[in-house]
């Protein structure tokens, strides 16, 4: 193969993985998601004991297929990306790698049950084809308004953990061990349960007085989901804003709608 | 009858049961409503065993008379509607059917429970009344605004099953089956369950480790229901500004904001 | 006593009563408030069973005292009032009514179970003092956008029963009475409890079906409470910004702050 | 010492315990606040008690360490400050003061469990740091939004309390004391943690009428958690908008509107 033709190939490889321009690469798309969610499919099912039991040789075959199919793919990244160590060290490119090691590693170190966590990360390996959809818009429009949001978030988190704890060791004191407030850490995950509206219900306050503080913090938390809500309702509604402007050529007004061909104020037509 | 005759007496038909404006279609939609809650309440009840014990014969001639009334009506709708096929294979064409089918069936057939949620379906059939009301406008707004913020609850809810699956794989590790966690899917249904705040409490963690990371999941979970709340608040804070404009007079179409002067589509003056 | 001594004797207990402009009147809000508030205290500790046996007298004391001077109120109401008869059989007056009537009833026909809740109901005579306070706009912002939004907010819940229905329908052929699921009321009451994430836990899906149908039942619950926040929202923003309308004299434009005194526009003075 | 040295000196100690701006401050500011969190945590794992035996002597030495260490930093802050008695009697000098004297006090009077929760109020201290930090901004938009929506709140509060006040005495004759219902007040608890969709599961309905009655009561409750949001919202809408805007060059007030051209308060053309 001349260098030329090599260099032809590794351009095409990097069109059908990378992109989902041609039919070829819309196919390698969906046939990958296909792929992602029955490998994630096997892991799961296989942690099922009447399933492995049942199946169990099966899910070895299939794990194995998906693991050298993944490395295929990942070679075939490497050698078409333009700068490999960029794509190796990126956020998708360790999920891949993590994607394929523990099978191997489980060769060498059998049994260990702390793989299964890390093959299942390939299922985030699905938002890498969601990347080249028209969902791209959506997501960015998603994504710009928690980045903005970031801090407030991070304050109001801030506030429901120290009230987490405040309300935590009050309990703890109030109910004390025999109720299941048996520490601290406890009466605080306690304390989350019942902020956050969750209920479970395997500890809950037994005495009139702790009943009556727990109601208060229910009635608090249920007010102050408002806060998160508010947060990012109000910077969905500025990315969505965003996304409308352009200005009049004429009368230098913006604030038209998406679909618009006039200018709703002087009545001249919007650039295209 | 004469063919003039039968045409009129089809339209008169069309009337009364497609349409609300005449009395009579008034009195229809009424007593339709009337006996779908009926019809569905005998199913309802019926299900109960000591009712089933006590007025079981009165269920089976109740249902037998919704199923014939609802069999007339149905056969009025293909007689007196324009195209017959369009209605049958419509959406509500389908519930119609599928309200008076499981009955006859059930002759053939006895005792298949399943029958019983198809039957159920025709709670569906409520809708259709609500079309020819007032409610009419409000329906459309709230169905635009979900229609228009599809694409990003997609993605909301792409992202949550994802994490949902990795937290869920994560607490299988960390608990394992002798707290109830016994295979990852299972673990995923718990991390459902906490994520969307409703926590049954059927399956809790025990462990400290899984106590603290269920207490990541919950303040995330707290979070992140302010995603799509955001999200329709803004789709249906434009559909609302959308229904309070006029029709251009040049070109017909509606949709122009309130400080809207031009039309945006065809660029004529609105009228003040 | 004269004519017009008794009119003006009238005039001043009215004042006292409905209105709070006047020291006595605020007086009398105050103390009516704490009356109100003592008297549901003694309703409900006097349902606490080791509080009735230790001050069960104290109790049966106190009520016919708090029923003597709400007696005392309500004649005062009928006599200084303009129209008697419409204030008897405006809500308020039923309230009022309901509040006293069950102590004399109780003479008659002791012991029944029922009046406690008929006397609870006293706590709502606790908004009519709100009605005299700085609270009065909020109230009203808050009522008017809750009434512009009844619509869809039935078309909302009118589409959440009718899930329930159906979702309630097919867990009770899925999971069956063994698992909690004996009738189609008790699968609809598991649904109402799953979908508004309440989650007792005192009936759950044990089948695997039955919890991958209830995830699908949470996510979706879980992403409809959206569509009620959103709209309250939207109508909350209107009627805010409804409070701030002023139009300027010289420009005739409006959205004025509430703290201007210029215009935003022109920068003439606004009409104070 | 001369006097105007120990002036220089108390300065010089202000700026590091009170401002961010120098290295020191912002190496003082880090350290304090692991102190804090540190500190928060011996007390928290001071209440396990396979912790406390293993480890309850190296607790109690670290408690005394962070005790002395925030007497240091409280004389410190006294004698640096300006107005001593102001920082003293402010919020967060009572809580400094709360942080170190329930040590000192379980010299005299051991054992009280009491203590423990003014110990872990020092929790509260942490705020102090984000004080000087970029989230001052944030803090304060969150505070003034809640700040502008106190009143809705507690309207709304008002109403969700008077509605579990009857809905648990219905439920209290409903129910009765065999189901749990055992008095009023357990039964405005079941109320509250049903409404807020928290859901226990400790007490639950167990008759048909009591499921429907709550059935009601959670969808009733699940819409109504859109008010507090829409409020919040609203007003945070309107704080973001605030703070796009610029300083007025003639009365420098600032809270203009974006669109806005001349000053609201005194007419003054803005700047471009």
């Amino acid at each position: 193969m001349t260098d030329k033709n090599y260099r032809s190939l590794r351009n095409r490889i990097h069109e059908i993985i990378f992109e989902a321009d041609t039919p070829t690469g819309k196919f390698f798309d969906v046939f990958l998601m296909i792929s992602i969610v029955a490998s994630v499919l096997v892991v799961m099912l296989d942690s099922v004991a009447s399933y492995r039991e049942a199946f169990g040789e099966w899910f070895y075959v299939l794990e194995w297929f998906f693991t050298i199919l993944f490395t295929i793919e990942y070679v075939l990244r490497i050698i078409s990306v333009q700068r490999a160590k960029g794509y190796i060290f990126s956020f998708y490119g360790m999920v891949d790698l993590f994607s394929i090691l523990p099978t191997y590693i489980s060769i060498l170190l059998p049994g260990s049950q702390y793989f299964l966590v890390i093959r299942i990360l390939r299922v985030l390996r699905i938002f890498r084809v969601l990347k080249f959809t028209q969902y791209l818009i959506e997501v960015d429009q998603l994504r710009s308004a928690l980045a903005s949001s970031r801090r407030k978030i991070t304050v109001f988190i801030f506030t429901v953990v120290t009230m987490t704890v405040i309300m935590g060791s009050l309990m703890y004191v109030v109910e004390g061990g025999k109720n299941g407030f048996t520490s601290i850490p406890k009466s605080i995950y306690w304390a989350i349960v019942t902020l956050t509206t969750v209920g479970y219900g395997d500890i809950s306050p037994q005495t009139n007085f702790g009943q009556m503080l727990s109601a208060v913090i229910m009635i608090f938390g249920y007010g102050i989901i408002a806060v998160p809500t508010g947060i990012v309702t109000v910077e969905l509604g500025k990315a969505a804003n965003k996304y409308t402007t352009e200005v009049c050529r004429y009368c230098s007004r913006e604030g038209h709608d998406k679909d618009a061909v006039h200018c709703k104020y002087c009545g001249h037509k919007l650039d295209p």
